[in-house]
């Protein structure tokens, strides 16, 4: 039996893809946190079984998803933005050995990166790196080697999960590590909310950035050498030259 | 007046979002590159006007469309994958300062760094780079200091354009350049033409990779560190421990 793991970009109707739409419409479970669960219930209401457990228990709900499916149901595991950046691909594919029988299906979709940057204008339109702040998983000095590779390589970056309560700080950090390489007058940006009610958008330099308080529901772009801003919008060109 | 310029994934129903399938039907006229006009027609058949350049015109096509909303027509201009990933939604937010009235609004696909992770498993599932092979409009120099940058940062890493005619050999120079600073059995993978008929998909080494041929259409996922192998899907884990 098949499980598919599902990228939903923002969560709405307009975020997925037609093939997002057709494994959602197949399944009779939908697996996921409770807010992206929420959303889920919004567009196919009664059709569908669900089952949510909290943010931090993702390995249980993995198990859960995977016993389902070998107990032979249609079950579909939801991520917001694309399923393997930072979502629930990777640890269904780690946890689904335990589960013989049952395979995994990842459905891609537009992560914070794409959707952001299009809110923006095309900031990510050459090479560019994405990195995550979460320092949950991840020790911080390799947070903090990244950056300055991504600085050094002088790529286009996103930053995922800029701050939280826990440490309201990173993104200064960030700002700080990055500046150590890069001009004080980078444009960067951010944007809040992607796709969702009450989306906000706004572009800033780097020092800018570096004192601006953000909270988790943000994405950051951060230019590179070649990034500038025209009539209110940031691009990166896809080359350094015209043809 | 509005020129959407929409990313249309791998050109199908399936890989299309809702806001892009809404942003075509209310257009008039849909401009892009020979062969995703004729995926648009297959699509929408007499309904729509349709505007074409080839390749290497993608500054004319980008006026011509924004001289067509000048003149008050409904414009969509589609890019492949993610229209602000090496798409037209960088040049048309350069070109389009020079059409008073126009505005250029970005609408986000699915670009092949995460269809093609999706086909392979979850290889993007912690920090990435994207980088594009092709010098057509970068120095080589620049690609190869990214290259080592990302290598040295232990980025997994999405490549554009590994090859083409008049390069056949760039791949191999990349994984060269690569090499230096990685494991020969780095865990690899290649897809080609994704989400679309005869797709294509491998696994294999870095060492591997450095002496396999590709094409234009393939698009090539370097491991970082922490890279596996899980059942025959290429997995990088969200962390670097488990909760």
């Amino acid at each position: 039996m098949m499980v598919s793991v599902i990228g939903i970009g923002a969560g709405t109707r307009q975020s997925l893809t037609g093939e997002a739409m057709e494994a959602l419409r197949r399944c009779e479970v939908i697996a996921g946190y409770t807010v992206y669960i929420q959303q889920m219930q919004e567009l196919f209401g009664q059709e569908k079984e669900y089952l949510t457990t909290p943010m931090t228990r993702e390995e249980e709900r993995c198990r859960l998803a995977l016993e389902l499916a070998r107990q032979g149901r249609r079950v579909a595991m939801v991520s917001s933005g694309d399923a393997g950046v930072y979502g629930m691909a990777g640890l269904m594919l780690e946890l689904a050995p335990g589960y013989p029988g049952v395979t995994v299906e990842v459905i891609p979709g537009v992560t914070a990166a794409l959707s952001g940057a299009a809110v923006l204008g095309a900031p990510l339109g050459h090479d560019f790196a994405v990195i995550s702040l979460s320092d949950l998983l991840t020790p911080w000095e390799k947070i903090e080697a990244r950056l300055l590779a991504a600085a050094e390589g002088d790529f286009a970056i996103a930053l995922y999960n800029p701050a939280s309560r826990r440490r309201p700080d990173y993104l200064k950090r960030a700002c700080g590590i990055l500046l150590r390489r890069l001009e004080g007058d980078t444009p960067c940006g951010l944007v809040r909310q992607i796709g969702r009610t009450g989306q906000q958008a706004r572009l800033l330099s780097l020092r800018e950035l570096e004192n601006t308080p953000v909270d988790m529901f943000t994405t950051v772009f951060i230019g590179s050498s070649q990034t500038k801003i025209i009539d209110g919008r940031l691009v990166t060109p896809r080359g350094y030259r015209h043809e």
